[in-house]
């Protein structure tokens, strides 16, 4: 029998099973600095610890998007190394802020399970949750994925489909938001006037710039947190696969989309919560990433008075700028979208 | 009217103007790591704490072309988003050491403008600092660019066009080196025996090896530095553009041309200021850099006798070896040659 | 007479030469989050302080393989700037355990020579040793490498071929590792049940995943080790000599495998000593790497309980994938197979 993992296949989970995943992490300003490079974010809470400082954190806080994607590439190896598409997430709440020196554990908890009638392929549902090791929450959100069957004659387990988390409500954002003194927060430092109450429900916001994606960036992306998924590093395997070349991890385009809204949005310095994701289509090294997003939401906090909440859509396209606003064409994804990402971000009242 | 900014065109800027850059930076190891990875440094003073200590600093200070990227990667959104090309530098000193953990903030002053006189285009001087959240100066500079109009027909600010600043002064040299213990220095260690007294005016210095840049590394460079000028990064656009694919940000040729010259100056271990910088020619990923010097001057400073003063030109080129010093042909610069840099080093008595 | 170093060819070096290298090196967490990047290893020892100082370690260690290449990245401009080959190590025993804020110099002590009968080159070999600036060796190996005569008439010094060092012996492993609290050694979080006793010597272990190479992440990864050997960086040249393009740094294999190694060893968590190394054929950027590893041996160390070690011959390939174990063929080396690699490594009992 080989030691080597194969990880887990459909017919391998059960519900209510807690997979406790490996290589805790601890996160560093080397890794900040890696991000930075791959990303260019300009926030100035996550860039400058006198800035931090200045608004009541202790230091700089790591990027919200860096600590999603570390806690995710930990759950690859048992919940998705056999995924033929993941699918979406939703329920997905920043809970604490981290910091350089914090350690990251995982674990995850199906949730739901739902065999495919081809028989070949099913849902899996988990909970998964990010931890420091002293059992603080920073992160925990629900992801479904589609993944192959090791025996199509493998019995699955009976269906059970659970109710994916509508969106957050504001009563459950901020935990990762420490109380922000909104006189000390510099907005021309954070490099735009408008801050909560300048923004309208509907308003839309076209981010302009657009960025190019090359295989290193996303291969060293992903190694950086440690996801294994083979799609994104095999070339060999991959020129006779679905593609016929390497696959871009969905949660950098995620990235480069938050980046992008800076441009429109460069108060708004933390995402509190991700209410559902998903990829639309795949984007593969040589195309451009441009953005635009939608207000769809507005929302004061119990009993903070400090920030307060916009819930944006924002809409990731490859190879087609976003001055027009693309998402539908006749109900169906307009074919230039990539992303579809429903979130909520604090910006100072 | 959307939140979106567009920067500065050539008729937003006014004479006396001083613009405060958004988005402050704390430089950390993590930067120190990337861009030794980009560039390739190997000055002994930059890379071992150990060395710099021993020789009077408290700790490896960050490499001066670093802090000069960080520093005008602020100054983009606001100066240069708009810039049809980046004509020139000046009168760049450097003025204090920075070591990770420091935070730099940037503003700009403008300094002159001078409408083209197709009226599409105009030229915008400006003095640039960086300095500490304290108020200390790290760095400034004087930096022209031709910016495009929005509007054609939008009346132009007078002319006025500054002297820009000639060659530095010997005794304006030095800020940023903290004394030196010429005696601890070990030239060993440093890579090469030759120190300032074994250099000559005159002498011509072929730096040897090559350098290819590649699309990843120029991106995650000027990311790194959060310079987010546009026809850096969108292949999609620039496949439209003037050059057909992606502009090389000039810093990266710089930092490049500088990790070329260790090759002969090995103890040159601090760049105390650029006289002048003339990106002669763009470069493009594929393109291999290389690099010659001469030694153009050299000086001691006022009452130092541990460090002294070497003006160097450093001439970079593209796909084209420096054995035989290219440089003027026939009064026009050599097709081949893409940076001519005026700058003073600092070496150990 | 130029400043530029040539660096030695073969009539430079003389056997018992003592060679001390330059540029001294301080390691950060930024080193060692780009080498994360560029080879995604997931030890949980080197990934987590929370789990280093579980087990007994101060503090997360640095990766085994960064400190030797920075090591060997020192060495290059002495030893092998006018290498045509690289032919193997031996004897490389890791001594003392490296973090974080240590700084690394290094000599090497010129052991052998012969010249080659075409009079062009000659071998030579060295013992290279990495220690901290208070003396402290943190590791020595044994290397040969052809190098090139810059004047094939000069006068060569007398043969003499040393023994190269045979497989080390159990005694001499262990320096490197703390004592281990095995008892605390969560083998759920290093993502593998299998301890020492589990694996059998004959044992062969595919380790399934394969990584293609980008020029832009062996291009990084070897100046993050100040390795300026020309063959890496310049296309300019390369496109005329051997290959038609640039050659990877032989390293950066020896560091995909090990990380391809995780999948089947994940509790090997230290390579205590590399007993010699081969690298078969050269990879370039496009081609994938696989690995497959046998248990050529075990060993318990003297007067510890807490690891025991493993002897592993890991076999990389390119473009290859590695289930039937490709090695040799009728006595010749498989023509996929570029690295054969034969280490001890440590595991919790």
């Amino acid at each position: 029998m080989t030691k080597t993992s194969t990880g887990n296949f459909f017919e391998d989970f059960r519900i209510g099973a807690l997979i406790q995943h490996a290589t805790p992490r601890t996160l560093t300003v080397g890794d900040v600095a890696l991000y930075n490079g791959l990303y260019g974010p300009r926030f100035a809470v996550q860039s400058s610890d006198v800035f931090a400082k200045a608004i009541g954190y202790p230091r700089a806080p790591i990027d919200d998007l860096l600590v999603f994607h570390v806690v995710f590439g930990r759950t690859v190896p048992d919940i998705s190394i056999n995924a033929v598409a993941n699918l979406g997430y939703a329920g997905c709440r920043f809970l604490a802020p981290v910091y350089p020196g914090d350690t990251l554990n995982a674990t995850s908890e199906v949730i739901g399970l739902k065999e495919n009638s081809n028989r070949k392929t099913g849902l899996v549902f988990v909970r998964s949750t990010g931890f420091n090791p002293d059992g603080g929450k920073v992160l925990e959100y629900v992801r479904w994925v589609m993944v192959r069957k090791q025996n199509e004659d493998a019995p699955a387990p009976p269906d059970h489909v659970p109710r994916v988390p509508e969106a957050l409500l504001p009563s459950m954002l901020g935990d990762a938001c420490p109380a922000i003194d909104g006189a000390a927060y510099d907005t021309v430092l954070a490099g735009s006037p408008y801050r909560f109450d300048d923004y309208q429900v509907g308003e839309r916001i076209d981010h302009v710039d657009g960025i190019t994606v090359e295989e290193a960036e996303h291969q060293i992306a992903t190694r950086l947190y440690q996801n294994p998924a083979r799609i994104h590093f095999n070339l060999y395997a991959e020129a006779k696969g679905r593609f016929g070349r390497r696959l871009i991890y969905g949660g950098h385009v995620i990235s480069l989309a938050r980046t992008l809204t800076f441009n429109g949005f460069a108060n708004a310095f933390h995402v509190a919560a991700i209410n559902g994701g998903r990829h639309v289509a795949p984007i593969f090294a040589g195309d451009t990433v441009f953005a635009w997003s939608e207000v769809l939401g507005k929302a004061e906090l119990p009993e903070r008075n400090d920030v307060a909440a916009l819930r944006l859509r924002t809409i990731a396209t490859k190879n087609r700028p976003c001055d027009d606003f693309p998402h539908k064409i006749g109900g169906e994804d307009d074919p230039a979208v990539v992303l579809e990402l429903d979130y909520w971000v604090l910006l100072p009242r």
